[in-house]
């Protein structure tokens, strides 16, 4: 690999970054709330970079996005109506939409113009999703949406940018923000938010915390792992409810997946559900020790 | 973080690589074999690097050493003679003398220098485990020593480096080795070795044809994985034995944790165990589509 | 500095590179001839890349276009037409166009998209100068164009890309080239082109060759060397000619400066002359014990 | 290049670096003073390294020592006893003893750890100049040494690191210290400080903050610059005295090169000190319209 030519850095750690060299930059600048840009690489092929933070890489998307949204809607009994904070490459709303039991799905992306950028330049990423006669795109602030709205919803998937002071995000990972959210839910209605990194260097930053967070407000509460490869770590999501999660046999699971979603997962099913499921040792500690609260007058940042 | 200074650049993929700041260079140097470098950094404290490879780092050998070890030792249903085939740190070892049953470990490292480098300057990792009287430790090809000998083992660990094209492992790999192998074990016994990469865009270097070889020469195999955070990715380790493998509840995981081994994990328990050996859907669907045998005539290079 | 972001690499030396953040990507792609980006970044304003190799930018690119242009010029009794090969940036033009007598100009740049860019992203460069009426820009080869042409130019100016091996510019330095150069100027005539780069450690990579092919073909030539911030070393520029240059006091060379150049220079005075035409030691040892010509057979290409 | 392995990353400007491939890290630690690395790389050979900034390296310090020493030297009639502040690899020393009439040289480097390391790993550099009997070696402060001194020399060199906050040299930079300095020369004698980058980028960090501070202890000054290829720019040295300095001719100047130095230069004759002694427009203004003095109460930082 020549070394000459355009590199993208990404800091995982303070002394700790990666290097990845950059075939094309489709677009790169600045919407009203975040600088946004549109990579191409040979090994992740087009990826979304917001605030010098990859999102998401045609290459591996379909792992964090199948990952985020089917073991919350398997878990449900009959998802109808969904729920998506954020999200705005379309990857969570075409996961949601595969199952075919929705009938509405609202999405709120705060960044009209990181949606029209993503339609652009990621069509395999949300593959016409956002035509879908289903869905209600709007682009406001989720947390203003839902306190002032009166819907409930079977599913609410929080697909976010990391809660990074500064970032447009932290007061979406908060004790209050999660009342308002389960005020929007129904007792069997589940919550799933994506969580930050879970590897063992790196867990500590806000994983548990989000966890520690949601035990306060949910009675149930359910951490999954997974490893993404953009992302050159584990990463976390967390699902939450009122009613305890269903146990399911494996063919349970893929006996729902095969009578609800319309099309062939590479990434989810049985096995991957218990593989997210199991958390090693380490993990599982780390959560049961934690003692931070995330709470809008003193949230806990990413690094 | 400051740009200026020191920094060790690993390539993951030909065009990303990763840049770890360097605190201190402890060694640099070459051995007979190979080029030798022990790193200290912020984020993952001591280092060995081997012909440019990350192999263990302070901060998380452990998750590496617990899973190369424990579930192959505890599958076995009383191991007392194990073989190690490279682990000149002295992780894999110190992981197996805590098995209180074990009375002979015979351990083959190449490369003399390497083993006495990593016994000064990473007392973390080997923890004084090369003093222990039941170790026999010997600096020659482990081929060549298996294919003389008679002595055979209850586990046999194999924790070498990548099979690199020009480096010292590759024929460690092979079909032709596994056979020489399997004439060192009884038929209960259990092989175990790491296998390399296993991320989505990794896996197919070597994890999936190391899988293959060994299903041609042993009647029973299972492949892992786990996150190393020093491989930036999930890493790949096979079990095979003539034998089944036994099915253990958690209770029975567990229960022979404490049993035989006389000190606290940190990365292993039955959990883990659950977690380490469901494997996501495309990496069973990669592995069984693999046709690739590794052979000493044609063997295959990781990138 | 914030390590997280863009940053374009380019290798100086097999084992040196500059890395420089870009603060914005104006333009990345490719022509029928060659790969052409426009970066912004903070310490050099815009540049122009031509496959992976700075070209020149906003911030210092006055110095190196008024030390090509100018000397030449002024060592000339009088220059009135002027012959520039590359130079698509319109920086050449645009000093050639300062001097008052000039009434023609024909500049040959290979590739129209190139200039078309820089017509539109590097206006500090031009500065409108592609608009001037004396300006006859034409886009075909160089080499071609004076082979076939019966036109004779008082200064030639030779401001093209390096002789790189499969580039588009190496046969534009060779002894056959030189004659073809030589045949369109007058016995009063100066040629200058740029030469490589200059530093104690890569002037032997064409700087050399170069200024010994020239002496094969001229009478008359001078190694001259100016410091290019972008190009992070000296930079080569030699003069041929088959008068004698004259030799110029400081009073001469300033009055000729403000008799013949209606705008204020930044770089280029009397005793910038002086700089530029006294080498160091070693430089001119290197020059005078180089005995490799480039000859279309066998070009010298730049590492 | 392989882009694995060990590099050097020095920032040029906050968002310019440069990448140099480590092959070897001879040394790595911290004095009492600073921290102290020696590298060696394919081109620049061995390195001096403290606290971060390159200082010298193997292949091309004699153009920096050469520079620094010999015009201060010739342009005084017959220089019998020498001061060199810093200087710890031992170059300048060397320069220096390589004069014939040289009878005395006190040399004093703050930190006696640098000059041991530098005997031990640069031997290229001090060729055993540490050794001559004409030395007087000390570790102390250079300020307070020549504050406490009665001792009139003929010649005093300034080889200081850069003016940086938090550094050791920064009061060695300042009109008070000139003024200390002047106590200890005769109305004939010269300074010649090394005085940091003269880039067209980089020359006002410093260079010109030097130039006006001795402007106002010294009746004569006079800027030189030189390209040193492992500070990837143009670097400034600054000459001051109560007597002017003479013209020489080239002869005058090659004849007293032959005369007092008994061995060949690489980098130093009469044409290179032509080429030192003028600066393009550019630095001249710059130096001209410089209004900022070096105080010990407000010293300028080089950035």
């Amino acid at each position: 690999m020549d070394i000459s030519g355009k590199w993208f850095l990404e800091t995982v750690f303070p002394d700790l970054a990666v290097m990845l060299k950059v075939r094309k930059v489709l677009y790169s600048g600045h919407t009203a709330y975040q600088a946004v840009e549109i990579l191409e690489s040979e090994v992740f092929g087009r990826s979304l970079v917001l605030d010098g933070k990859t999102q998401s890489t045609e290459r591996d998307e379909h792992i964090y996005h199948e990952a985020l949204v089917h073991p919350a809607m398997l878990l449900h009994p009959g998802p109808r109506t969904i729920f998506i904070g954020g999200g705005g490459e379309g990857g969570t709303l075409r996961e949601v939409l595969a199952h075919e039991g929705v009938e509405r799905v609202v999405m709120l992306d705060l960044d009209p113009e990181v949606v029209e950028l993503c339609r652009r330049y990621l069509p395999q990423h949300h593959q016409g999703s956002f035509d879908d006669p289903r869905v209600e795109l709007l682009h406001q602030d989720a947390r203003e949406y839902l306190a002032a709205s009166s819907e409930t919803f079977d599913v609410m998937i929080m697909d976010l940018v990391d809660p990074i002071e500064g970032g447009t995000a932290y007061l979406l990972y908060t004790d209050e923000f999660y009342r308002i959210v389960k005020a929007r839910m129904s007792p069997d209605s589940i919550l799933v938010t994506q969580s930050g990194p879970a590897g063992l260097l790196s867990h500590q930053e806000c994983f548990t915390t989000v966890f520690n967070t949601l035990t306060g407000v949910f009675n149930h509460t359910a951490p999954t792992t997974v490893h993404v490869p953009a992302f050159q770590t584990m990463w976390g999501m967390t699902l939450a409810s009122d009613s305890p999660f269903p146990t399911l046999s494996d063919d349970q699971i893929d006996g729902l997946i095969a009578q609800r979603i319309d099309k062939t997962l590479r990434f989810y099913d049985s096995e991957t559900h218990r593989n997210m499921f199991a958390l090693p040792k380490y993990l599982r500690e780390s959560i049961r020790s934690e003692s931070r609260v995330n709470r809008d007058a003193d949230p806990v940042f990413m690094i």
